[in-house]
């Protein structure tokens, strides 16, 4: 088997499943039956999603069918159970405790981003190597210096590792997070990360969008 | 054709001469190569970016193909060369001005992230509908009424509108952003937004990736 292709298979065996288009899918239906909720919406139908959302109404039909939902009726899906279904089935009701790895522009904005305590995500603490930050707190979270990881992961019950240092440390502090016990890394840094398949890895790279935004604008500009 | 394959038919027609799989690792190489740099190696070969990078050598010297490099040496690419030729042709050594609407918490964690900025957005304005914000300033960037959208958009020369509103104003937002005249689109809220095939779209779906995450970090406990 090729290198690159461990990790496509890794990813394929995990969400078995549910396939990742779906997955990415399913937080649209939930935003928007969210909206209708506060809208006082009490139901709606599939041809209407589909017709706010521009997503064909079989797949809707298709997507949602993952979550066992108990039917729909004639009137369409009822919004509340519809929400509360789609957030449990996305492990938005879970609570997924964290600990942020460099502290610096971009993960102090990731402490500061009350949607992410929103969905789930619970960040209990911080690590950076600056000393004018260590014994500081961003947003309420402490931070605390790199040596610590290890008993923060264990005493606070973190699953979770979110990566945003800069791309040379990416690699070393990916296994340092590996080494600490969390079960997954959600890598923010442009680096593509090598680490064990045992471990959930997770990419959003801000910067490889905005690469396939300017190569999108320029040749639409032809 | 049906309506979800619209978005996916038009991307690739704008990326028809480089597929977005080479695109978003192309990034990964420009952070490979700085590092490099950065620690004084001056040539590396695609078997040294392979081991490193975990992709296979054959994949990343077709995805280096695209950047019409002067031929690699029998030593291997030259590191800087390497480093601007990447740079040059993801469009980060351009200035491209970008308004943010929304400038609630992940709006004004991105007007603090400095990372931005090196990768060519220059954010040039916020807009938002808080009284308390407009004719503030985060980071040094002025926030505005969302009245004042068109004008700063063609007085600015801002081509990139980033939006972080609530998910139930994101459609809405979108089409004044269309209407102002911007070029591209990049939507960090959950929801899908239908807008005109003129416009490129780049979504950073944050919440989703932490979906894909839960899932997998639950089928990995099975």
């Amino acid at each position: 088997m090729k290198k690159e292709n461990k990790a496509e298979a890794e990813s394929m065996r995990s969400t078995a499943l549910v396939p990742e288009p779906a997955l990415r899918r399913l937080p649209w239906y939930l935003a928007y039956v969210s909206m209708l909720r506060r809208q006082g919406i009490e139901h709606v139908s599939s041809t209407r999603i589909s017709a706010d959302l521009n997503v064909d109404s079989s797949r809707i039909a298709k997507d949602l069918s993952f979550l066992n939902l108990n039917g729909k009726t004639r009137i369409g899906y009822d919004v509340k159970h519809l929400e509360a279904a789609l957030a449990d089935f996305l492990g938005f009701m879970k609570i997924h405790n964290a600990v942020i790895v460099g502290c610096g522009s971009l993960g102090a904005a990731l402490m500061q981003d009350r949607g992410l305590t929103r969905y789930g995500l619970n960040i209990l603490a911080g690590i950076d190597t600056d000393p004018d930050l260590i014994g500081s707190k961003i947003n309420g979270i402490p931070v605390y210096s790199p040596d610590r990881l290890g008993n923060l992961v264990r005493e606070l019950d973190i699953v979770i590792g979110i990566l945003t240092v800069p791309a040379e440390k990416a690699q070393q502090c990916g296994d340092k997070l590996v080494e600490s016990g969390v079960k997954a890394v959600w890598n923010f840094t442009p680096m593509h990360l090598s680490l064990p398949e045992s471990v959930v890895e997770t990419n959003t790279s801000i910067y490889a969008n905005l690469a396939v935004m300017y190569n999108r604008m320029s040749r639409h500009k032809m």
